[in-house]
């Protein structure tokens, strides 16, 4: 197995936790260190409490596992052993106009030496801002453009598709980019995958600067809540990550740490016509171009 | 189709929401009639907000739908047009020893003709009383032994294998009674589900008398909205009735208004040694016989 892809996942673990740390500047990370029954194991990272971060938590993990029947059907192979190293990460603000992001890198080595890379980066917010949809959206392209032109408009396309509640007729978010199975040589989709781990938090905080300050009453923390739940719905019941950890015997706490601190299902809750909220929707529903 | 199961769970529908009504004395349930795309539809009702349940939803119907390629498959058939008719129930009272609980009958017919019964009814307390379980179970096993003394064993075995989740290594609660398939003479099956159905309040209320006047606090509070996360976990994951439900287009605000109003996930939380929560948890680890 390639350990440079699995080297390069822990370094930006640390560095991640690091900038995240100082800027929530009140709580710290802990760290978990696990091994997988399998082989391997990882290292989970959590912030809780904090004076920016609701949750947040890094995961980085490095496994030598089994394929489920299920799972090597859907990979369309009859091979047995599978090595799977990444990061994830999901970061869970506080204040309701600071948005939930998501990102996560993986590569994945098969017995007999296929290997792809696999990844992505989406945003939830719960208020739009398009400046700040722009900016994240412009600052992944750039890192795509560095590697391949064709890659963004792809990838973004990718995103909107991949993280969609079909029950809901919703986006989980404003999007981001998305790639899976990228396969070929080594080097070239490594370097892109670097590009876009070190490019993460250039694409976020920025906008965390921006609204960390932004006052917020009882009616926007209620909205948080009840979105929150679809968060939470999108990753039981369709992310392809969660299913493949629970079903390969991962450690369940570090594959849902992505879950959200405090969650609302309120029955048929509809936003006020006009509002802010309801502006948010109608982007959820009709995903748009932003750079 | 045979309309006298949908009758009698309509007629079900409206005295187990009376009968609620009564028992929670300050909110009322709204009532939210639907259609169905493909056909047939139901009465939704929900109560929220309540002084003994935060949330009650009793879901009534009878919708004709078409058959997923992967529902055909599970089936074992390839016909493609299906009836369903059924009342579902999950109560999430405010007090943390007042225990969540579900019930659920449910009756489909194939195009061909071939039909059967399903259901059951699970209790899922945050604090265990030995008393309240033996009660639950109690109460369903003289319903079941009515119709067949082989019935309760077999199905409280079928409720503690359903209502598991396989990536925490616990049940869902302290179980109940599941049953599925039930094929055969209508009329004698059909007995058996009026007799479970009317037995569902005899089950249930006598335990929320019991536990409703409990004081509380912030710690038992936090546990029941920690373990509401679980009982999510299960219905997003695992549970049959939801993916069936959001798999063949069902109204969705129908299907997860099983989903709790107010939860909480905090990483890897575990309980003191030798507390009430802890004394919970080893009985989810370890199914006991009740009765």
């Amino acid at each position: 197995m390639n350990n440079r892809a699995s080297q390069f996942f822990l370094e930006l673990q640390e560095t991640i936790c690091r900038r995240l740390e100082e800027a929530d500047g009140a709580a710290r990370f802990r760290t978990d260190r696990w091994n997988h029954a399998a082989g391997g194991g990882g290292i989970t990272r959590v912030l809780e409490g904090g004076a920016l971060f609701e949750k947040a938590g890094v995961n980085y993990s490095a496994v030598s596992s089994t394929l489920t029947e299920r799972l090597a059907k859907r990979l369309n192979t009859t091979e047995q052993s599978i090595f799977a190293t990444g990061i994830s990460i999901v970061l869970h603000p506080l204040n309701p106009y600071v948005p939930t992001v998501h990102f996560n890198t993986r590569y994945l080595e098969l017995e007999s030496g296929t290997a792809w890379f696999g990844g992505g980066t989406d945003l939830t917010p719960w208020y739009l801002f398009e400046d700040d949809t722009r900016h994240f959206h412009a600052t992944l392209k750039a890192a795509c453009d560095r590697h391949d032109a064709s890659y963004y408009p792809k990838f973004k396309k990718q995103c909107d598709e991949y993280f969609y509640l079909p029950h809901r007729k919703e986006t989980r978010g404003v999007g981001g980019i998305f790639f899976d199975y990228l396969k070929g040589n080594f080097d070239t989709i490594f370097a892109l995958v670097q590009d876009v781990g070190n490019s993460f938090l250039d694409s976020y905080l920025p906008i965390v600067a921006k609204r960390k300050a932004m006052p917020w009453g009882a009616t926007e923390k209620e909205w948080q809540l009840i979105r929150r739940g679809r968060y939470v719905e999108f990753n039981l019941l369709y992310d392809r990550g969660t299913l493949f950890g629970l079903e390969t015997g991962g450690r369940t706490e570090s594959i849902l740490m992505s879950l959200p601190p405090d969650v609302k299902w309120a029955y048929d809750f509809t936003p006020v016509p006009d509002s802010p909220e309801e502006k948010l929707l109608g982007v959820l529903q009709h995903p748009r171009e932003w750079v």
